[in-house]
């Protein structure tokens, strides 16, 4: 979200960028695609950015009455540009992915298992014990199996959807509009605690 | 439904029809191509026709306790053929899919949600609210970034399923059968406020 | 599952087997692809190959407390080698797949629907009625129709992914890790009634 204050805080990265995708989209892309079983732990929130990196993961587990997972990039006059446009249409189908982008609102932990964003919400005091057990169990698997899985079960293949969201976001962010609302939001706290409690709320009423 | 009646009734749009799609399909794929957001209150009923143009608009809300969604076509001797069959298996998978062409049936608005056929249930005396302020959020957006959601996540390319499902829809409106549980229906006043209160029932008796 | 005792037991059905699919997956593809309706109901539990069987069929709806569902394969040193990884990926998406085939737990009806993997959860005693009165509205409907159903709304094509399946099953089952895991669990009761009972327990205990 400080892309606006430092334009050139991610050219190291953008050296050996795999074809077709944007700095941004590169990460998510290497995450989708490691050969280790990638697990989320939501309890807090995850918005931006940290939404495409959650949807990124193999698997998500959501803590209910403390999780909450957001799409608020339209309300900086831009959309998600690191494959979340993607990632969420694949989970949850386009029309509940054009609401997630479009109202921009956070979802919490039931709602965003009902769309299928997260593979489930559990209880917050559960989550831990859930997910270590989940994950030493997918650890004491024979070998070969995790795998064998992936393979069965590759990752989407995303390359037309990237190349559209890259333009799609490439045309936003270029507007003198959405430098300004990111400065804004900077300015009046959005990457401050107190602020991040309720973006939504704070870049809405610099927006209105 | 009145096609029965009064087979002419659409010469006038045909004459301009998009190439591959019938009709009926013309007038969802003209919704779902739509570069406006486009958002449906459901506090009724939506059966056949109107339950297609439901599917095909980007968003659905829909009233607990009030509305009803089907694709009541079978019990005519027919399928859906205005896009119902491909909007249905987009949004809620072919096994759900075969189960409400093939069962008639009226789904709640919890079942619509859970089944993915609209994007939430919401209680009925707040709908308004819900849909009022997401549409107010949505229209307060800055500039460009509704057309830049929807060119990151465009419709679906159905016409490959369109072209089946409208043979299958001409293969069975062209029989006998089909125009007399039509006419019958009709009769029986199923395009009556009363008739339409269980027009399952109505129909299922005509056909029993 | 006794497929490590006796290899050669399904030789007489792999004469001619259709191109591109192993044995376990042409059951699959064979009930997958009936012009006939097959809709199951699910009051017991269904694992590994009968997993895969219940997802080939075109509707499932499970009991709640009775009805549970699970890929336990990847416990015996395996993934789902009868479709199954590719019939959940489209059921539930990608996901919820890899959970369901890593975790290789049992999920209960209410999950499997959430999920997409059933239909529908519906109260144990009201299973039979439920699915009985589908069954027979469907029966009854006007010739044609469920042909036309199913043309407008086929199977998906999952021959690429089948392939990688049988090439990730493959590269496993030969592995004598797998013959000696499933060796232990039919000698530990795994086909047995009490064995069947915490499958997924006894074989963890004997991978552990």
């Amino acid at each position: 979200m400080s892309l606006g204050d430092t334009p050139d805080a991610l050219d190291e990265f953008a050296h050996d960028l795999p074809d077709g995708v944007n700095v941004f989209q590169a990460l998510g892309e290497l995450l989708r695609h490691q050969p280790q079983v990638t697990i989320i732990k939501l309890a807090g929130m995850a918005r931006g950015g940290g939404a495409e990196f959650v949807a990124s993961a193999d698997m998500t587990f959501a803590a209910i009455g403390r999780a909450g997972i957001g799409q608020v990039e339209a309300l900086m006059g831009i959309v998600p540009g690191g494959g979340g446009t993607q990632y969420l249409a694949t989970r949850v189908g386009r029309n509940r992915a054009l609401e997630a982008v479009l109202s921009a609102d956070l979802y919490d932990a039931k709602t965003a298992e009902r769309y299928g964003w997260v593979n489930r919400a559990v209880p917050a005091d559960e989550l831990d014990d859930i997910v270590d057990r989940l994950a030493r169990n997918i650890a004491a698997l024979p070998e070969g199996v995790i795998a064998a899985a992936k393979r069965a079960i590759p990752p989407e293949d995303l390359a037309e959807g990237l190349l559209r969201e890259n333009d799609a976001w490439t045309g936003q962010i270029i507007r003198p509009a959405a430098a300004q609302l990111i400065r804004d939001g900077l300015a009046h706290g959005a990457q401050t605690p107190d602020g991040e409690r309720d973006l939504e709320g704070l870049l809405r009423r610099l927006a209105g």
